[in-house]
């Protein structure tokens, strides 16, 4: 693993540092804005008082920290693969090149020491989970990994009760970010309750501190920040057209692992791209957060 | 976290300690009942010979070993909360009190060295599993810490062969206490067989020190310990009962985390008030029986 | 723990170990042909440059190479129990006998310092897991446990997809051996693509190498290595005796626990013993396969 010198010095320095997922740059936006937003995520840590830690593999090397050459072989290299927990030592010891997801970049940057990472949306329980087995391993790794992550919920195409579930089975702590109800990825509330709630960045380094004090198992603290109510998406068209693409996919018969992007795409064309702003302003606000909480848990 | 002077000693010294928990005590048995029931399970330990720890989170802060102005206000605050292990932190950084389930308590108990633990029933598996999600973290703890949990089984309400397979999938072991069938909370059997069965309070602890020279995973082991045949539940009074309580759970729409206080009450009416007593008797059986494990334990 | 000197001689050096399983001789062939496949086994790991270490539980005592006599016992003592991982405290502090799964023979060759197990297919999820929990053990195990399982895949009886969608949520590493599609145990394919694929031994223990490096959570490697074209079982057969065997269960009632051992009992007789063969091709390929793993790790 190499970790950037930028971000080993702020973590050796005990400055704070945010760790940010690549599948977003590889494979969640097209190019050439990929790179612009890895680019402006990155300086919404860096406004923020944080360093920022983009995570990926490249040429079999997990990198914890980019610079501009490898932000940029993400955002443009064809064929790159997604990479969870499990991918990273294939993927090391045959020298390939790949983007981390959620499960990916929560092992890297915990191993490196980075303790915050800003991300769009968990990876959960697929709908039609009674009948298909499908969970993301995002949920085993937050399980298994002190790390804090700031995300927006859990993207709507996933059963989303199923997901805070499971969560609760497997015991990844959950809080709302100036929230009772925990967020709807696009929307600003997905209408389930969240069981706990804080106000301000310090409260979170708070329970990131009584996690250490505690001690034993190592699990991971979700702040769920929802996309604020003026940015996110128009919560009757989400509905519609998740429906409409529910149904296509149906009668399409598009399922197992092709049915993510079907709906993430059918999502961005129904909704004449607005989901993919509203997306867009989530992850923005998480990684703005993510700086401050990383921030008040270097100050601590 | 702070343990009790009195625990901690006994601890220091290698006395035998026996962990209890504090939801049956703010939940689980109205006032001033429940204070009464918690001052007489810390007895029935001391009676075996063990130094009880009451476990729970005031103000912020866990605590095993509880002195009686602790259980006086976990039997009396109004508003507590359920605490598992992944609302600790949580709690702790916001400074709330709250009782702790066999989650929080399993996990807290571990931390502070005590390595046996009673209480009535486990979490588990809840019925309507194959439509919608619904699994106690009681299970994922008990998969990774290190404790031995006397209980009676399983509550009746869940799905118990469905809970008894997580179990089995998750590594947990399980030995019945002199019988062959795993027990039914408020009755002496469930139906279901068991693997493995102990005879004495010494094989019990035998067991845990084979999981000791084992070491690598740490997982609980589950002493099943049936209610006695002459003081559990009529058998067919409780499944008339429980039948009738999911027929209306169902016709008034009572779902989620509102079903099992809902079957609980529904239980102690519809059996004027015979499943408390059984569960009681249950509960008594299994903190002698732990108290004993844990004086075995210390002996060897 | 008992480590057979052999075995304990070759690990001190850092020369190859094989881990072979026990269930397979006790419950998986009739006898006296188990007793001849063990030592056959035995001496394919010592063709491939490697030292043997069969796992079984004998008088209480978790044994890491047998001699003779251990085969023999294993091999011929009436009612042996089978040992998963959280059987193995209880069968220890009872002093019983028993032969090792999966689960119980990676756990305890893992905490020998085995690094490479052989073995013919893994546990998983049953079919029908939409209405009745079960998924074994394993892969809760491999999920814990940092070895290499080198396989020919998921039992047919069982549900192959679900089982590989369980190996991903709970992040076990999968490659297949000079192969894209996930072996089918008695066939060369299940028709299922894996996304990992390696071409030598010396692959396969870079893998490992990439997992020591990236540290962290202790997970399994799984070697996926069909059963040669030429020697799998006719998948017109097996495919038709397997869904005559499935009706039969269904007919008779045949459930639970009971469901394995009736399905494998009449593939070998509705496929004339062709499916014993097969099974036992894809073990002895297994084997050798581990032992240049080993080997090549061992070198590294
Ligand atoms: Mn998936
Ligand atoms: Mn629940
Ligand atoms: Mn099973």
């Amino acid at each position: 693993m190499r970790v950037s010198d930028e971000v080993a010095e702020a973590l050796a320095a005990g400055r704070p540092v945010v760790a940010l997922e690549s599948t977003i740059i590889s494979h969640g936006l097209p190019q050439p804005r990929n790179l612009q937003v890895a680019l402006e995520l990155e300086e919404i840590v860096r406004e923020a008082g944080a360093v920022p830690a983009t995570v990926a593999v490249l040429d079999g090397v997990p990198r914890v920290g980019l610079d501009k050459d490898g932000l940029d072989r993400i955002a443009t290299e064809p064929g790159l693969r997604k990479l969870g927990y499990r991918d990273l030592a294939p993927a090391a010891a045959l020298g390939l090149s790949g983007a981390t997801t959620v499960s990916g970049t929560s092992f890297l940057a915990a191993r490196a020491g980075v303790r915050v990472f800003a991300t769009g949306g968990l990876g959960g329980v697929h709908r039609g989970w009674t009948s298909v087995q499908d969970e993301s391993a995002d949920i085993d790794t937050l399980s298994r990994t002190k790390i804090t992550v700031v995300c927006a919920g859990v993207k709507s195409i996933l059963d989303v009760p199923a997901t805070l579930q499971r969560l609760e089975t497997k015991q990844v702590s959950v809080v709302g970010y100036r929230t009772d109800e925990f967020p709807g990825f696009y929307l600003h509330s997905s209408g389930e309750p969240v069981d706990w709630r804080v106000e301000t960045p310090e409260e979170a380094a708070g329970i990131m501190r009584a996690q250490d004090a505690l001690g034993g198992l190592e699990t991971a603290l979700i702040v769920a920040n929802p996309v604020p109510a003026d940015l996110q998406l128009d919560p009757d068209l989400h509905d519609r057209v998740l429906a409409e693409g529910l149904r296509a996919a149906e009668e399409r018969g598009v399922t197992g692992q092709a049915i993510t992007p079907f709906l993430l795409e059918y999502l961005v064309e129904g909704t004449g791209g607005a989901s993919l702003e509203a997306n867009l302003a989530a992850v923005r606000g998480n990684t703005a957060l993510a700086g401050r909480i990383a921030a008040a848990w270097a100050a601590g």
